[in-house]
């Protein structure tokens, strides 16, 4: 399938459903909101659904949207790799054939829909949405500019990290030929964070403690101390990069209490160590810098595991 | 001045000073030693002066690196807007008619030296130091696009300021094309902090008072509570930025004691308030987002000056 018989499928087609991942993120929305702008341009009915309540930080790319009645004729999933990931509120599309066609850019699709096109070298799913309005001649709106740019710096913390492509810098560049505002866009999405987050990050920091010349870092997050700081447990996800942040640390391991006795370990390495690697002794896995596992013990005996482990690192 | 005519400049010269501003930062070392790569690969003689030690994270700009002894002919000054960031070790080179040409990006330059090209909407002075090699028809060597990447990521906080350009974006993405590692680039530029900032963070977010519906917050940072966390004093630059992370947060307002009964402040708002004029009632400014003063007086006394005229904000 290439970008114009994308098109053509949108043409051709109407009363859309966008599906957009569960744990909502800037490239399943800005891809779906995106889409959904397109489509409703070209005098199409659409409309976008989330399994969760959507984040307040990316309101600007539905202003105004109000899901309509209609009946449903063709569904398309954005960045969603995986029908799990469509979440339990949706789980009627979850089934075998439900989805018509799914754009993403997950190399790990499962290729559930009807039709997928994937793309495992773009950067964010909003960038293949880009190609596809570009392909089809219609107007590209400022809303539609904000939407993906937004889908793209987010996916690849603002151009930071490896999976960002010379092709992301260009998009980029082209959508800021529209009132996009990136400068605001970048600091609700990287600079400001909840209250709960901070105090979260608070108490990881503080609670951080320092092995084999301060190489090695070790997060214990309690339930105790998790409630104590009066955050959401969502707003301790994403924590297991800190201790990464400081100068001098090669792993990062996060121990996070999920049940009595029962722990879910979050491991992040520099260019210096596995921690792919590192999560398999565990029976875990994941990247070469970012991977995970679960444990299964007293809280004094697990951290020991880890720390003999991490000790043959050093 | 063009391009064309700083090329025909570096190739009708030799023995070159190569002047970067004091404070160093990515941009004036990533533009002095690309440009120091450059002439070197020409067959050029060069230094790249600073007045200060330079910082770890940039080592890799300038691996092998040695002074050498000749007789100074051509002096350059990079990112340079003012003869006093030339810094007072280098105070010869702040005299009149010292400096031969100066590159740079900001439009309020000096024009101290006997040539300046400034153009004040490029987001680094790499950018322009990017275009001088690329006219010059000389390869470009992946130290080089190191360095050149580095200078305009650090500038534009990478990508996510308002002084980030579409060409900011375009030079990024051919950059890319060589071999610079930018993912490793980005962590170590802008994730990677030092034990003593980490520390700093702490304290000031632990010491954030909230005013006004959490609209404005305030951090007071005394001599006392400085000395306390351990950190060199240049830990606490930078951090005014912070309280402006807390979501709702408009204006963020830093105390800092400079001396006995006299405090620098500095102040940042998002794009609802305008922190120069705030700073103007108190004989200071700056920036629409980001301004400073400084007050004299008892320490309660400045913070209900402070206060009261933010209560007129809101």
């Amino acid at each position: 399938m290439n970008f114009q018989q994308i098109v053509d499928i949108f043409k051709n087609n109407d009363n859309f459903t966008i599906l957009t991942h569960k744990s909502p993120d800037g490239d399943t929305l800005g891809s779906g909101f995106a889409l959904w702008h397109f489509l409703k341009n070209m005098g199409k009915k659409a409309n976008v659904l989330n399994s969760e309540e959507l984040p307040d930080r990316y309101s600007f790319m539905y202003e105004g949207y109000e899901p309509q009645e209609f009946e449903e004729k063709f569904v398309v999933a954005v960045d969603i790799a995986d029908p799990n990931l469509i979440g339990s509120k949706l789980s009627q599309y979850q089934q075998p054939g439900a989805v018509d066609l799914c754009i993403d850019h997950h190399i790990s699709n499962k290729q559930f829909a009807k039709k997928t096109y994937v793309d495992g070298d773009a950067s964010a799913a909003a960038m293949l949405i880009y190609e596809i309005i570009k392909t089809s001649g219609e107007k590209m709106t400022d809303i539609m500019a904000k939407c993906l740019y937004t889908g793209i710096a987010t996916d690849t913390g603002c151009f930071k990290y490896e999976n960002t492509t010379p092709r992301a810098h260009i998009i980029a560049a082209e959508l800021m030929a529209y009132d996009i505002d990136y400068a605001n866009v970048n600091r609700m999405m990287f600079d400001v964070k909840s209250h709960g987050r901070i105090q979260a990050e608070q108490q990881v920091i503080s609670n951080m403690k320092y092995y084999f010349d301060g190489r090695c870092t070790m997060i214990v997050l309690t339930k105790q101390l998790m409630a104590q700081c009066g955050a959401d447990q969502s707003e301790f996800d994403g924590l297991a990069s800190v201790p990464l942040c400081v100068e001098g640390v090669d792993i990062g391991i996060t121990v996070k209490e999920r049940h009595t006795d029962y722990y879910k370990i979050s491991v992040r390495t520099t260019d210096k160590l596995n921690a792919s690697e590192f999560c398999q002794k565990f029976g875990g896995g994941g990247h070469i810098r970012a991977a995970g596992c679960e444990i299964k013990g007293k809280l004094d005996e697990v951290v020991k595991m880890l720390l003999d482990e991490a000790a043959k690192l050093f």
